[in-house]
């Protein structure tokens, strides 16, 4: 059975906590296509609106004083993959069920190892949690040691580090149970960053890891035939938001390595994306950068931006 | 190799978010010196002080007006799995790793099937949430349907049914992990409750399942060896509180199964513990009842109260 690792955005699964049935519902469908079709999939989601949502309701938790401690950001990632984890594997298993499809779906907590000589621990820039004003970013920072940055005309926000996934803990695991034939949620906003220190012991650290590049990490240790993105457009555009914009059918993998080192990239969510596909098309995998809706489509060649694999499309 | 279900209070784990490394590293030294011992293992924590925060900080979100949805309890109990699972996991393998103990650890999200039938959903008696006064309760009865309970002195609080666990969702999983030899976390809280419609879809339902018997559940469908269930006191005492209190070594299985028909255990949280290990004891497992600090010692049958199996000792 061929086997494709879905990335998945956390934009799709709903914008805070508790709103994201139908979207999950809708995330469900284009997934169970993809069952349908015979596909071993693998699925990793993102968490933004759900972290942000989650690091908002820890700081109001930790202003009434009612709760003894205080939740870190891979805390909030932790619960963001329970919560998330269950809604989606919630839909879809209602929506394999109503298709009469009998498979297993389950959820794994995934850490991911990052390392501490990456050059994003120089260079935090990953905004997380809510905007506050200059003299509660200087207490933030002065109190707590975070990085804070000035983002024009809406105030202060955390930042931290987005440094690249070195390896997913939970690997071998996983593997396992693709191999099962389990369809499994797993990477969940990246994953839980850990780092390793010189006994060898892995400590929670506070970063966020692009859940496109950990998809691809999973793609290449899982022998996966595709890494399928999912997103909000129809593929990758050339001129993206110009008069001749046009959707890029295929980038051969030279060409897609060129404009992740340029930048060239309009669309600033569409970095990582890219990246990702190199990562894996680069060890002889094929991606394919799609919008959600059509998600079966993608995997059938017939839509989408294709990076490396079969070049007979188009 | 033998095979263990450890069921592991709630309350062994920290009093509310972000306050439990302490706790759950001495939680994972009692864990580690079974699996030393040669065990394998299969955890299954409570919540309690961690799903009442996370409401808490789930109500406060919502009175922020910064949160598009409401995020339910079932949300919450997927959350402190993904918290606690996380939490405990990385104090394990810290500690397995300080030990030179080479032993696989994964958490997985775990839901658990109720009955539509069960009359538990006619008298909801377990209290989850903050305390209100009489007009807020009121407004939630009317509002969301809450089911309200007056506690003396202390004011209103919602109250949920607490029905007994039919099946672990992912139980068929579950058990291949265990004998892969993988140290799983899975079931925390009691599972994330799910009830079968008429089209045999699986939907949420605002309940709590009692994790002991969500482990006894597991420990039978696993077929372990040995329910260790651990707790703050030294086992079942019988009169328990008063001056000549002494700790039952063994009880034979009957005067266990009338111990909770007449309901006579004076501590109200020894009652499900004594259920949940006459439900295996009931399958011809044996169950143990000890002090999180005496792990080992109960497995080794030198600690705790006994419960079916091997009558032997003491």
């Amino acid at each position: 059975m061929k086997k494709a690792v879905i990335a998945l955005g956390g934009n799709a699964l709903g914008q805070g906590l508790g709103d994201g049935r139908d979207a999950m519902k809708r995330a469900a469908e284009g997934i169970a296509d993809i069952l349908e079709d015979g596909w071993d999939v693998l699925i990793v989601h993102g968490n933004g609106p759900q972290v942000g949502a989650l690091l908002r309701a820890m700081e109001l938790l930790e202003k009434s004083g009612e709760n003894p401690g205080r939740a870190t950001l891979s805390d909030c990632v932790a619960m963001s993959q329970g919560y998330i984890g269950n809604e989606l594997q919630s839909a879809l298993l209602q929506e394999l069920r109503r298709r009469g499809l009998r498979r297993e779906v389950a959820t794994l907590l995934t850490g991911v190892e990052v390392d501490a000589e990456d050059t994003a621990f120089a260079d935090p820039c990953k905004p997380v949690g809510m905007h506050v004003d200059a003299q509660q970013a200087y207490r933030l920072a002065c109190e707590r040691g975070y990085a804070m940055r000035e983002e024009p005309l809406r105030g202060w926000r955390r930042v931290v580090p987005s440094p690249k996934p070195q390896k997913i803990c939970e690997c071998e695991i996983i593997r396992r149970f693709v191999d099962a034939g389990v369809t499994l949620i797993c990477g969940g906003g990246g994953g839980i960053p850990v780092m390793c220190d010189e006994e060898g012991l892995l400590h929670p650290v506070d970063a966020v890891v692009d859940k496109d590049l950990v998809a691809a990490r999973l793609a290449i240790d899982t022998d996966a035939d595709v890494l399928l993105i999912l997103t909000a457009v129809e593929g990758v555009y050339a001129n993206y938001g110009q008069e001749d914009q046009h959707l890029l059918r295929e980038i051969p993998l030279e060409k897609a390595r060129g404009m992740c080192e340029v930048q060239g990239l309009s669309a600033g969510s569409m970095l990582p994306k890219v990246q990702a596909a190199v990562d894996f098309a680069a060890q002889g995998g094929q991606a394919v950068i799609a919008a959600l809706g059509q998600a079966r489509e993608a995997l059938q060649g017939r839509c989408g931006t294709r990076i490396g694999g079969d070049m007979t499309i188009n």
